[in-house]
């Protein structure tokens, strides 16, 4: 096992990750010995994965998982989109993987189901708040204390570069009757298409994102494009029965509950006769982030998918 | 002047708003002497201002600022509803004025220039993050600290009783062409109503309201029912040229801008070719709530508007 | 295995205990099997296991551990004191364990090696700041969110009942030279008897304890009664080099470090040549409860000691 | 009136200052026209304000209020240091003044009764707790809201830079019985002085600071040197009768009693039959900064003490 870092090489990890004081002795090093590994993680900026890739050489046997978003679209290469509550089997069997974003994990997991059953038949309005950690290490105006505590905001409004990737795991995942999502990113909806208006929040925690969904259906209340509040639970309660760590909650969850976990909780109700809110939560560094990626390794290797996530909440 | 309080009397102001210490010497009192003051405000608890009217008679010449709901709602009662951004008029002549609630506030003045301007045409999608304060004195599980901090809920979802006054609002402002707003909490949606679909967030700071409002535009970009951006900017700009604490703001607010102030900041922005977000903020217990009524009480009795009300953010 | 409560018998744990959702499926009953299990957690208020005991039989080859002061200090009882970095040998034999209060346990964890190395010559100023976990699940006036958000008070100024385990500890350990350290809940201090001046601070945070404990030592920089910075950091390293969860901590140590975990991390500084400060901070509901209740469970059963106490700081 | 950055020259000061969006047009200029003027504020960072005066001329009917700690420590200058509870003649007859710091203002209140009784006759054990605005407005580790959240620690321990002006001040203020307090800044205590003892730690929150002093007293409960509760309340009762800001509070204060207000709180109890703990808060941007040089400025000018400071604390 290697740790590295140019900057910090020869340091050890318990001095910048902090909390792992006590934990390990490991040390960063500069050294790359790709060839005693069997996994390698890229937790690079946004972009330089590729880079990387071109310039050094991973053994074929090497298995990797890249955190950033490069490779998260589907195009010339072999990494499998790793969002284990429906891409299981892929991931198990892949050796290439891009591990999802933060906010694009909690805002399927709360229309996937909705999306599988061709229920998404108009525009959904996403509103998802997250922790600072979100903003990454670098301090900055909108990080800083002073600023952000007791307060609120928004950003990238209809903008966020995570669209990409759940524009097209809705698409990939909707029956052919359901309307084409459009990513909004790259144009303008066409005359049919719904589109993913996603409202990003800087929320004044330092861990986790908190999201509703709203989406309006079509028909009469009872039918299949309609279904009731009973069938819609469900539906949800159907779609994650295997999940490992995605939970269906009976009642209305809050983030607490999934914050320090690899967990994911989801909640639907149906107002209206023809609204729907989904509410769907993760902790943005675990089930957002590294969390997944350790789900995912325990899937490629073969591992217990739970292996090393049996985590405790911060709620008590 | 008099504090009135049952449970209070004898004491010092200071001891219940400690915030006060040093600054006035006012004792609550038991008393309620109607015929040595000029203006009643009314701080019950909802429902209780028309039962306390029912056994108490208050003279003819003195005003009456109620900030529970009882008389928010247009009835058999001669209450003005004292929205001073739409109302001002009404509120100086009155003598009974029904001060606003904190959400439907703010939630209001994010949606009045569109709706006098006919543009909701279609269901609205309200998200509004609240501070604890919002939610009373009274310690309660949503309101423990332990649980409430770095915590993010949601809580009645599209049934929020503040969407009465909404309703009402946005229907007496909208031009005939517009459809009708539906209370939902009344009956369901006829065929051609639109609805406002409100989403309250508990949030994890004590003071404040954050609100987005996201409308659908028909038509054209550029037609009437579609304007472009600068046209929506010019539109609010000129709603609230002469509002004395409602501001548009050129870059995009946050929350603390308002925060300990009487000020509400909106800020408009397109996307999509057809889709509208505004973003609206206000403290929740001064433009919310008692701020707001100081304000009406100076328009009622022919006051600076301003008067007592020029307070400094707790932003810096 | 059974989880009793009278008033949630036949719900859920993971209703309660929310942040548990997913993770297991135990109800609350309201028997009390004790003939099934093999040892029993007290989780009652304070002064309520005593009484428990008088009205039921617990048989004698089921241990107890105790999580209330009620058998803290030693009397007509074979409880013992749950501090592992000085009991371990008396807990692992034992059968009857009382465990430590949260702020006995982080400011005795700061003392312990200068108690033992009689430098506690003189009063010993504490000053330490608790999440409001500390103040338990009933919702009152200092636990409001709108109340202790952003705010800072202090409460028992030096008769915090815990001083009673912390100078009990404090005499047992100290060598014959040392002065007594008089428990000032007791009596005032007797000429040459040393005091423990302990304030405690609400903290606007949910979980932790973060403890600063000064001391002043007599005689020559350098002598036995005043070593240098270096001898003390030793002392301190030596202290705790076999502990299972207290570290010596080289740089100065933050509370998100052992918040989540079991951990305690410990920190010396000397200045003007006569005076130690000590920085100690535990997570109040793991090190300073449930956490170190397990622990001592470890231990008197023979396990591992670090078994199921695993736990990733919420620090990153 | 002018305001002058170099950096934001041409920009609305409301644009840096976003809770003044709404109050004033006023815009930052490059321009010193300090001809113009009656007096001029220097923010600069510390050290600054001396070199500024070397290279720019200010007219000498121009008074001036210097922010930094250049001139708080007499010297070769005319700069009065502005504590208007102990300067207020001096304040008033001044052109140039020094406005002491944030922790500085907030520490000697809790200790000038004290000091001037005669009565600071041992170690003086100081626990002061910031908000992260006392960091300043540059970004960075300590300031960075996924670190400081829910967090606590420690700086600058037995060595913060108010020292000077502390010692300072409690030296002037002592009758000739008392012992000197050596800046252990500059040496080490010799024999018979005495020494603050001031660890500062970082709050995780944006504003105040709430200080905690503890002295012990000598000599028999009673006497002169040891007086009792009843006298050390009516010492500081009477200290502070005519202080415009700085109060007397007979219940135990909190933090946000002060915050967003020119207000100081005090409160003052005795343990242990010599032991005395002070209280003291501020909000650190208004009595610790620019609200106490405004309040200099209005008795440097002959004008009300509280003009432009009758500010709301965000207590409720």
């Amino acid at each position: 096992m290697f740790a590295n870092s140019e900057s910090n090489a020869g340091n050890p990890v318990a001095d910048v990750h902090e909390g792992l004081l006590g934990d390990t002795d490991l040390m960063f090093t500069d050294r790359m010995p790709f060839n005693e590994v069997d996994v390698v993680f890229f937790c690079f900026g946004h972009g330089k994965s590729e880079a990387f890739l071109k310039e050094h050489e991973i053994p074929a046997g090497v298995k990797i998982i890249d955190l950033a978003q490069d490779f998260r679209i589907r195009g010339n290469h072999d990494y499998v989109y790793g969002l284990p509550e429906i891409h299981k089997d892929a991931i198990q069997a892949c050796s290439h993987l891009a591990n999802p974003g933060c906010f694009a994990t909690c805002i399927q997991l709360g229309l996937l189901p909705l999306a599988q059953a061709g229920l998404l038949t108009d525009d959904i309005a996403v509103n998802a708040i997250t922790g600072s950690t979100g903003a990454g290490q670098k301090p900055g105006a909108t990080t800083h204390f002073s600023w952000r505590n007791d307060n609120m905001s928004v950003y990238k409004l209809f903008t966020h570069q995570h669209l990409h990737e759940i524009c097209q795991t809705l698409n990939e995942l909707r029956p052919q009757s359901a309307p084409a999502v459009c990513d909004t990113l790259n144009a303008l909806p066409a005359e049919g298409e719904i589109t993913v208006d996603f409202i990003p929040y800087r929320g004044d925690f330092a861990r986790g994102i908190f999201c509703t969904e709203v989406i309006r259906l079509r028909g009469a209340e009872g039918s299949a494009s309609n279904p009731t509040q009973e069938t819609l639970v469900q539906l949800f309660k159907d779609f994650y029965r295997d999940a490992a760590f995605t939970h269906y909650s009976d009642a209305a969850p809050d983030l607490k509950q999934v914050v320090g976990t690899n967990k994911a909780l989801v909640h639907v109700e149906k107002f209206n006769g023809n609204k729907v809110v989904v509410t769907s939560m993760i902790d943005n560094l675990l089930k957002g982030a590294v969390g997944q990626a350790v789900q995912n390794m325990n899937l490629m290797f073969g591992l217990e998918e739970k292996a090393g996530l049996n985590l405790k909440a911060i709620a008590f």
